[in-house]
């Protein structure tokens, strides 16, 4: 039988700009009597992986244009604020008061393009932008751990994303190494020998999903997930899981 | 430390119309030395949910309208198969050669409005539906367990759907019963004090992702997923999942 785990260790370091995740994460995984096996999923928490790159703003630093003056009276918001989300978008999608959809520079579309109040932790002004390159990111974990603890284990850097028509946002992977984003069952027969020829599976995203559920957004903050038993084969590249304008039938 | 485990356990019988799911559900989890536990989730693949309940439709049967015969040529697919869509639908959203695009009857949004070929095992002619009414149906699982095997479980019926602007299919809820779908951290403070305001989360989503993960589409098709250790509220309700089109900003 078949079964997959995912572990949620307790005491996760608060994280600075500077901090050394790869250490971090290791040094938690001990402490909760985790030992790392080939083929273990890292699912990290995007607030996390940001921080400790310093893809932070202070917000008292920040002069906001004539843009962003426009944008903050359409949606309520700060200013300052909306100056970088601008900085952080290639084009602002939708905005009504309290709320500002975008498409972030990495193809993602998302709430104020990622930018966030929560969990930042280093003063009311401050805000965590996305990772520079979250794909490089889970790269640099994946081959730190590998150097130090000689296992490779493949890395998801998750955040939260609401959706069209369904309610609630979901965890998806905005960062992958080790592990192929995407599962094409094409060609494969079903239970029935009938021929699949349409079943291509967000393997990452669904990771992604079921890491989220464990993290939580509030004062419980536990940004590692362990996941064992996932099914996967080596890879890696959000970018696979951005679809195409021009092959969206969804748009 | 918290942990969450999913097992999929083996050797799920053929579903026929008439099946008792509750019956063959108690039955493989015995054969597999699980014993379910109050808060389990049980997630059940919809595919096996329509079987049970003969929502499945002969083609050889069906006589194709000219909307049909119309559709069918945009989308260079089967008449019939698009008579069924049809029937199975609100309004169609999208079409193209070899994709179609549907508000199902109930809502939801998915290629062929769920009407699908794989693993139906009847004949090549017989494709199934999504489940008449699926929270009713996970809602008569959960009571039918109850009865029989005395524990309170959450149900979820899951589908994969394709989505906006990312690659791949994930699993969703189409089915809740026993379980909030959504959960909020609205007025929760974060790590550092900060007052959550925009965070509700999809948990029923996640939970049918993670499932989806470990289901697999092709032969090994293992339609049954319990998880253990899943923190939620009790509740229930796809509708909760659906976004009303006026509140919806993606749209």
């Amino acid at each position: 039988m078949h079964a997959l785990t995912a572990w949620v260790p307790a005491g996760f370091p608060d994280v600075r700009p500077g901090t050394d995740l790869a250490a971090a994460i290791l040094e938690v995984l001990s402490r909760n009597d985790l030992t790392l096996e080939p083929g273990d999923v890292l699912v990290l928490a995007q607030k996390v992986v940001s921080k400790a790159e310093g893809a932070v703003v202070n917000l008292a630093e920040v002069a906001p244009g004539p843009h962003a003056q426009q944008l903050a009276k359409e949606a309520q918001k700060d200013a300052r604020l909306c100056q970088v989300i601008l900085d952080e978008s290639r084009r602002i999608l939708r905005v009504r008061p309290g709320l500002i959809i975008a498409e972030h520079r990495l193809g993602f579309i998302c709430a104020t393009a990622g930018v966030d109040f929560s969990n930042v932790g280093l003063g009311s002004d401050w805000v965590s932008l996305l990772p520079r390159d979250p794909d490089r990111s889970a790269a640099g974990v994946r081959r730190a751990i590998e150097q130090r603890a000689g296992v490779a284990v493949a890395v998801i850097i998750n955040d939260t994303h609401g959706r069209p028509w369904r309610e609630g946002a979901v965890g998806v992977a905005i960062g992958v190494a080790g592990l192929e984003p995407i599962y094409s069952y094409i060609g494969q027969e079903d239970l029935y020998g009938y021929i699949l020829h349409s079943s291509i599976e967000g393997v990452a995203d669904e990771l992604a999903a079921a890491a989220s559920l464990l993290q939580g957004q509030a004062a419980e903050g536990t940004p590692l997930v362990l996941i064992r038993g996932a099914r996967f084969t080596p890879g890696g590249g959000r970018t696979k899981l951005l679809r195409e304008p021009e092959r969206d039938m969804f748009r």
